[in-house]
C-alpha cells in the first residue's frame, strides 16, 4: 500500500529495500529520509487531521530542554547556544477528546512476535497512571514495524504486564496485545485514526 | 503576609523595597532574585501539590525549542550548540481533574484598575477556544502583582473581551474580572489552590 502526501512526503515502513524502490517514483520527501515519516510524525500529522475537524485537540509536549546560554546576536532573534536535554517527566502526547481527557505515549518495535517492555520508562507508567486515577484515558499506541501492524493498548492491560517484569516477563506477546488491545487499521486521512480506538475503548466501559 | 518555604525561597510579591528589607532574615532563595518566586513558580509548586496529594495531574509544557546542532562530546552528554526558540502553538498548562481535561494559561500584570489584553496571544485564545468546544475546561489565572490578587476568569468571559479589542477595548476593567472571574485567596499549601475556583466553575454550571 503506497500513500502519497500531499507535500510529498510517502508512508512509512520499515522495510528499506522496498522504499528504495519506491522513492524514484516520488517526490523526494522534504523533512525525512527515504523511509518515510515515522510513527511519531504520523501520528502528528493525525492530530493535525483531528485538530482541523475538531473531532480532538490533541498535541505532542515540546522536549524538555535546560538552557544554559543564550546569545543575543541581534534584538530579535535569540540564539541558544549551551543548552541538554532533560527527562520528561510525563508522556508524549496529551489532549481532549469530546470532554474526556487523553494521555499517551507512542512506541515501535521491530519485533514480530512481542512488544519489549524496555521501551518504556517508569515516569512514565507513573504518569499515565496518575492519569487513570484521574479518570482520564490512558494508553499507548503500540506500532510493529516489521507486520505494518499498531494497536491502542490501555493503561491498565500495560501495567499487569509492567508489573510482571518482576517475575522475568521482558516483553507482552503479540498474540495478548490482539487480546487485550484494539487493532488500529491504517488510513489516509488520518493515517493513524487511533480516536476510533479511543471510541470503542469508551464504548466497551474502559475496561481491561 | 510572609511565607517561608521550606526550601528557603519567599512569596511572590513585586513590592522590591519590601522584599529586600525581608530578605536579610531569610534563607537566600535557591535559585530566584530576592523578589521571591514568580507567579509561574508558584503554579508549578501548587501544581506539584496537587499531583502529590493526586488531587489533580497538571503540568507546564516544555518551551518549544528548535534544535539546529548536538554536539557529542562524550557518549552520554549531548550538548545543544544552537537552537532558537520557537513559538508555541498551545498554552502552557493543560493536564486532568477527576475526569475533567483543564488547559489554561497563567498571565500578571502590574496595574491596579485592569488587565490588558496584549498579554495574550491569538494562539493561545484560539487553542483555549478549540479545547473549550471539546467540552475541557479552558481558562486564564491572572495575577495582579501590585494589588496581589489573584483571578480565574473561564475562557468564554475572556473571548467577549478579546473580540471586544476591535472596538478599541485593549484591557479587562479589574471591577468585570471580580464579577466574570473568581478570586483565588493564596494559601500555602498550595500557594495557588486554583482547583478551588474549577471546583465552584463546575458546581455553578460551567456558565459565564
Amino acid at each position: 500500500m503506497q500513500i502519497n502526501y500531499p507535500n510529498g512526503t510517502t508512508h512509512f515502513n520499515n522495510d528499506a529495500n522496498r522504499n528504495k524502490k519506491q522513492a524514484s517514483r516520488l517526490e523526494p520527501p522534504k523533512t525525512f529520509g527515504k523511509r518515510g515519516m515515522t510513527f511519531e510524525e504520523h501520528i502528528n500529522t493525525s492530530n493535525d487531521y483531528y485538530a482541523q475537524r475538531k473531532i480532538a485537540i490533541i498535541h505532542k509536549k515540546p522536549t524538555p530542554i535546560q538552557i544554559v546560554k543564550v546569545d543575543y546576536p541581534h534584538r530579535s532573534a535569540a540564539t541558544i547556544t549551551e543548552a541538554y536535554f532533560r527527562q520528561a517527566s510525563t508522556t508524549d502526547y496529551n489532549g481532549v477528546y469530546q470532554g474526556y481527557y487523553l494521555d499517551f505515549e507512542a512506541k515501535e518495535t521491530k519485533n514480530k512476535q512481542s512488544f519489549p517492555l524496555n521501551n518504556f520508562h517508569t515516569h512514565q507508567l507513573e504518569h499515565l497512571q496518575a492519569c487513570h486515577e484521574q479518570h482520564g484515558i490512558s494508553f499507548v499506541l503500540l506500532w510493529f514495524s516489521s507486520l505494518q501492524r499498531c494497536f491502542f493498548l490501555p493503561l491498565p492491560a500495560l501495567a499487569l504486564y509492567w508489573q510482571a517484569q518482576k517475575d522475568g516477563k521482558k516483553s507482552i506477546p503479540l498474540k495478548d496485545i490482539e487480546q487485550k488491545g484494539i487493532e488500529i487499521t491504517l488510513g489516509v486521512h488520518p493515517r493513524i485514526p487511533y480516536i476510533e480506538a479511543v471510541k470503542e475503548y469508551i464504548t466497551k466501559g474502559m475496561k481491561n
